[in-house]
C-alpha cells in the first residue's frame, strides 16, 4: 500500500465542517474525497488530523489516505487543486511511511484565533476575524488564560456530548500577539474538545470585557459545568494552523 | 461651510462599482451617500477620487463632501461604520480646507494588480486576486510595460466612449513586484481611463504567456484601437492604493 499525506489550507466559511456527513456534501472532508475517488476510480477515504467545526478555517490541516495504486503527487495535486472548490487548496502531497497516521500520530496543534479591535474593520478579512469594537483588557486575558495552561479536564469548556470519552486535555501556551488593531489568540496543545478553542476565546472576551475576573476561570474549570463558562466565539475567527507530527 | 475629507478601504466584489446610479444602490458612493444623509437629516452628495469599476477594491479611496453643520469626525465616523455594510470601511475623516476638492485636486493614483501564479491558490485571497497556472515572462512583461511608461493616447486600452474627451494620460510607472507566488504589477499615473488598467494587465499577460511580443504594445498604441490590445482582465485583482494630493 501507499500512503499519501495531503497537507492542505481551506476557507471554512462555506462548509459544515471537515467531517463527512451522510447527505451532506457540504463539508472539506466530503469534497476532497469526492475527487480523490474520481482519480483513482474508486471509493477512498481520508484521515483528517481531527476535525474543525462548522465555519472554521485551516492553514495548515493534513490527512492522508492509503491506496495500492502508486501516484505521482504532481499529478494529484494539480488534479485536486483542478477539481476542487476554489475554497479548498492542496500544498502541498508527499508519499509518506505506511504507518503514518494524520489524526492518531499528531502530537500537537496550533490554532489561532484573530480578533479585529476598534471599530475600523477590514473589508477583505472580514470573514477571517471578530470585531470586537468595545475595548479590551489583554492583561487580565492573559492572566486568564494563563490558568488554563496545563493538563485539565475541560468539561465546562466543551459542548461535546460524550461521557464516556476523557474531557482530559493539554494546553501546552496561550499566547496574545498583537499588531495593530489585530490580536491573535494563539493556542498550542494536544488535542482539544469540541467547540473548546471558541468557548475558552468567548471566555477570555468575557474577562476582556471586564464582565468576569480573571480569577473566575479557576471555579469555571472546577465546575465541570458548560453554562458557567463564557459565550461560544464565532466560528469566522478560528484557524488550524499546524499539526506537528 | 464645512469641508470633511473620508479615506476609505472597500471590498468591491458585490458592488457595481464607485458611481451612484439611478435605481441602483449597489455602488458604494450611493452606500456611503445614503448613511450620511441619514446622519444630517438631508441629502448629502460626496465627491470621489475617481470612479472604481464593478468588483474592483479600494484599499486608499478617497472623498470628500460640504456640509453646513459642524461634525465631531470620531462621531461620525463611529456612525459611519456602524451603519455601512461591513465591506466598505471609513478609515478617517477630517475637516479640511474649504477648497479640498477631491477629484480635482488628486496628483497622482496608484493602482496595484495581484497575480497568483501557479497551481496553488490562497483560498483566503481568492476574491483580491487573479489566478493563472499557465508560467509568465515577468521580464517580457517589463519590457512590454515599459512602452507604456509617460504620455499617450491611451484609447487602445479604454472602453470609455465618449470621443470629445481627451484619451492622453500620463503613466509614472509600472513596478513588478513578486514575493513567493504572487505578483503584483504597481502603476503609478495621473489617472486612468475607463477599464485602462484592466486591459492594459490583460495585455500584459498575453506578453507574459508568450502569445504576443513585447514590442508588439508599441503598435497596439499607435492603433488607437480597441480590438487590438489583450482581453479585459478581471476586476477582482485590481486595488486602488493610494491618492495623492
Amino acid at each position: 500500500m501507499y500512503n499519501y499525506r495531503l497537507d492542505m489550507v481551506y476557507d471554512g466559511s462555506k462548509y459544515s465542517g471537515w467531517q463527512r456527513l451522510k447527505d451532506n456534501d457540504k463539508t472539506i472532508q466530503g469534497k476532497i474525497e469526492q475527487v480523490l475517488s474520481r482519480f483513482y476510480s474508486q471509493a477512498v477515504e481520508i484521515v483528517g488530523s481531527g476535525r474543525t467545526d462548522a465555519g472554521v478555517h485551516a492553514r495548515g490541516q493534513v490527512a492522508n489516505f492509503w491506496t495500492g495504486q502508486e501516484t505521482d503527487p504532481k499529478v494529484l495535486l494539480a488534479y485536486l487543486n483542478h477539481y476542487l472548490p476554489e475554497d479548498i487548496v492542496i500544498q502541498k502531497i508527499q508519499l509518506v511511511d505506511e504507518r503514518f497516521h494524520a489524526r492518531f500520530q499528531a502530537k500537537e496543534k496550533n490554532y489561532n484565533y484573530y480578533i479585529r479591535r476598534g471599530i475600523i474593520g477590514n473589508p477583505f478579512q472580514r470573514k477571517y476575524e471578530y470585531q470586537i469594537e468595545a475595548p479590551l483588557n489583554i492583561q487580565a486575558m492573559e492572566q486568564a488564560a494563563s490558568y488554563l495552561i496545563g493538563k485539565h479536564d475541560f468539561t465546562s469548556f466543551t459542548t461535546a456530548k460524550s461521557k464516556k470519552k476523557s474531557m482530559e486535555r493539554t494546553i501546552h501556551s496561550i499566547v496574545f500577539k498583537e499588531s495593530e488593531d489585530l490580536l491573535a489568540i494563539c493556542f498550542k496543545g494536544d488535542g482539544f474538545l469540541y467547540n473548546m478553542i471558541r468557548i475558552i476565546v468567548g471566555t477570555l472576551i468575557e474577562v476582556g470585557l471586564g464582565n468576569l475576573e480573571p480569577e473566575a476561570i479557576l471555579g469555571i474549570l472546577e465546575s465541570k459545568t458548560r453554562a458557567n463558562a463564557g459565550p461560544l466565539a464565532p466560528a469566522q475567527g478560528l484557524f488550524l494552523e499546524y499539526v506537528a507530527y
